[in-house]
């Protein structure tokens, strides 16, 4: 099992490099119904130097190295399905320069959003992506993670300036500048956003950062229907109001929150929104969200401007994956998720209730409806073969009615080992040309294989 | 010159492969200072099938194919610099879809961003990105164009959505959906936009539309000092005023307007600003503004909100080009542009100014400086040794401020000919990846060659 390798690392990074069952084991599990996939051994580097060094070691051997953050993943991305190293990022977690005046900072892929914005308290700025889980800045940008703000400040893609990375071979790289925006040569920043740890190890970001708003103000509502509260939405985003948060909660979902949290909410489709910007735009956008809302029959429209009642609101809805697996016996979830053109999105949502109804699935939907993406949860038992097999024609439907719809099979949650299937089918003739990359990138294919490209045919 | 394979595209495209000196030499003109480089013929493809079937025959033949759009790029990118093939692409230029409820639409490379908004006024929608020349849209996206409007709106980056594209084999192949996010896959897209032709020949586009705003209202002011104005910009841009337009004007800039377009316009720095948003908002914004603008001497500040005393201002500020060159003796211009974070953009812009004084350059300052992006435009006679030896010399030196500073030596130029001897300083090991991207997807380099990467050592 790569001992070769293993015996180079241990000279490398001494007691650094853990090959016991239990570290093996904590770095094999997941969120979600993968089975337990122990690497063959966990590596801790502590800078980019000693990346490249393990990297040289295991490109000499040929030996797989799966970069490891917060195992949040939701599509088995951190996991060493080939064995070799699990390289555990978690102690390059340091804030390395916080340029306030620029709006930026420069931080080791390690560190949690929760942590870093923590660090960020004292100047007035934040990070604004939010998928949720405390997922590691690192793990969000290889799997171009989004979540509930996405639809006022971008996703992953929109918030990495620059990137220090270490390629297959150790080679350090550094892409983009700490300027705003830039025109000279391949945007190679963007190419290793959302590549899965499959071209590159990454060891530091240049992150952009946003003031923390002078008024921010938390709303709920519900809808008598689930088209009804997806239309309010749809109309929402046409009319350019900035909405910061603007999320789905169907039916379920409440069931879900109600279970595991004691929400006590009716059991019918709610928005949950946030607002951002000064005391009278926020007021402004409110009250023009408000007037849509009325057209789609909304009910109990209520603002919640203390921080407490917002936090308590924002806290429940990033439970979801917990509330949905709550509503099994088992505790475990199948999550997916999905994008469509926002004119889709009615049609897709009540297609994937229809399937799950049809299937016999427990599932919920909830999602970042701004951006025309949303997830849906199944509550099921792995060891049950039905239920898995029903689940895993719901997730089927659900990717082939984004598809047909003009959306893509993963909004946020990224291709891992679950969705390569669909690759082909979204991508096309694109899929040789990613091929090409990482081939071009990776010529011996130690980076997170067998993730992300299918094999060829 | 390339004859067996002329030969064949003629029997492909008929009268639309023209090999006659003046087609030849109209493409191989140029804005800016680079000598006439006719290409061997020009294409004219009309579909997305001839776009693939020429460079199929080109493909063959080792033959260059270099695309051509509105011919408004400043650093050579469209000249067919080793001979072969100028891909006319001006007869794809239709509107193919506007999906208004999604706020994108479908567009074919050729059409021009002006031509594209007046097609879309009857929707309510529009096209922001504003590089100020009329640009194609395709042409924009291949060089990763930006301009007036960026600040608010984003470059050709954040506003494309998906692309067609055929790769130098002749492969068509489509990058990304029409949904707002994805994560699966490389991100092809950002791939090819910014990759100036060399990667692939894009032949259809999907790109986002915004809501034409509730109300509009642009203002002018002027400062005291340059660093007064540049101050302003900073502290404007951090306190998250949404700044729709904010562009720097030098002396010598306010100097070129009255010389071109006698603006009558005092000869100190001075600041042009648009406001977008609700009438309460764009209020809000202004008198925001306004107080920030009070502590570095602002005066004059005067707001325009008539159509056409908004649309004169825009239109003086979008012959900048021509201004500057005025202020010559041939009507020449060397200009060039450079991007740095906005806490280091006084530095910049003073240095600017006096590396051209100490030089005896006529050089203007003209700029998005809310993303820390300036020009610098040098009028001078191409003909003239020793101003052309100052004048590199003084983009030499701007270059290397900029990365001096953090920043890089193209906000949105561009490298096409003109920056490439800066490729290595700026990318470093990042070069080396670039080459193995272009060599796995054109292995015979024959799309745009001799452009953005040097030659390897």
């Amino acid at each position: 099992m790569h001992s070769a390798a293993i015996t180079e690392l241990q000279t490398l990074l001494g007691d650094r490099l853990v090959t016991t069952q239990a570290d093996r084991d904590l770095h094999g599990q997941n969120e979600t119904w993968y089975p337990l996939t122990p690497p063959d051994a966990v590596a801790y580097p502590e800078t980019t130097q000693e990346v490249s060094d393990i990297l040289k070691i295991c490109h000499a051997h040929d030996c797989p190295v799966v970069a490891y953050g917060a195992a949040s993943s939701l599509e088995g991305q951190h996991l060493a399905t080939r064995g070799g190293i699990s390289l555990d990022m978690n102690r390059m977690n340091r804030v390395l320069e916080v340029n306030a005046e620029d709006l930026n900072c420069v931080v080791q892929p390690g560190i949690t959003r929760i942590a870093l914005n923590e660090e960020l308290r004292a100047t007035g700025l934040f990070f604004p992506v939010d998928p949720g889980a405390n997922a590691s800045i690192g793990g969000m940008t290889a799997t171009r993670a989004s979540g509930t703000t996405a639809v006022r400040y971008g996703t992953m893609r929109e918030n990495i300036l620059a990137l220090e990375a270490v390629t297959a071979d150790g080679t350090i790289v550094r892409t983009g500048t700490q300027a705003r925006k830039s025109s000279t040569g391949y945007d190679l920043t963007h190419l290793l956003v959302g590549s899965e740890g499959t071209l590159g190890i990454i060891t530091e970001l240049t992150v952009k950062l946003q003031g923390i708003p002078e008024a921010i103000s938390a709303a709920t509502c519900r809808f008598p229907t689930i088209e009804d509260a997806v239309n309010c939405v749809i109309l929402t985003i046409q009319s350019a109001i900035p909405m910061a948060r603007i999320e789905l909660v169907d039916e379920m979902m409440v069931r879900g929150f109600n279970n595991y949290a004691d929400a006590g909410l009716p059991e019918v489709p709610h928005l949950f929104l946030e607002f951002h910007g000064s005391e009278n735009s926020v007021a402004e956008q409110a009250e023009m969200f408000g007037a849509i809302a009325e057209d789609f029959g909304v009910e109990a429209y209520r603002t919640a401007t203390k921080t407490e009642d917002r936090n308590a609101l924002w806290a429940m809805r990033h439970k979801s994956h917990y509330a949905s697996a709550s509503l099994g016996k088992t505790g475990h979830l199948m999550p997916t998720d999905v994008c469509v053109p926002i004119s889709k999105l009615a049609e897709a949502v009540v297609q994937a209730q229809n399937d799950a109804k049809r299937l016999g699935l427990t599932s919920t939907i909830v999602g970042h409806v701004g951006d025309g993406n949303f997830h849906s949860g199944i509550a099921l038992d792995p060891t049950d073969p039905e239920q898995m097999k029903a689940a895993e024609e719901f997730t089927d439907a659900l990717a082939k009615t984004a598809m047909r719809l003009g959306g893509t099979v993963s909004g946020e949650h990224g291709i891992g080992l679950g969705k390569m299937k669909y690759m082909n089918a979204e991508h096309g003739a694109g899929v040789a040309l990613m091929r090409s990359i990482k081939a071009a990138l990776d010529p011996k294919n130690i980076l997170n294989p067998g993730k992300m490209l299918p094999p060829a045919e």
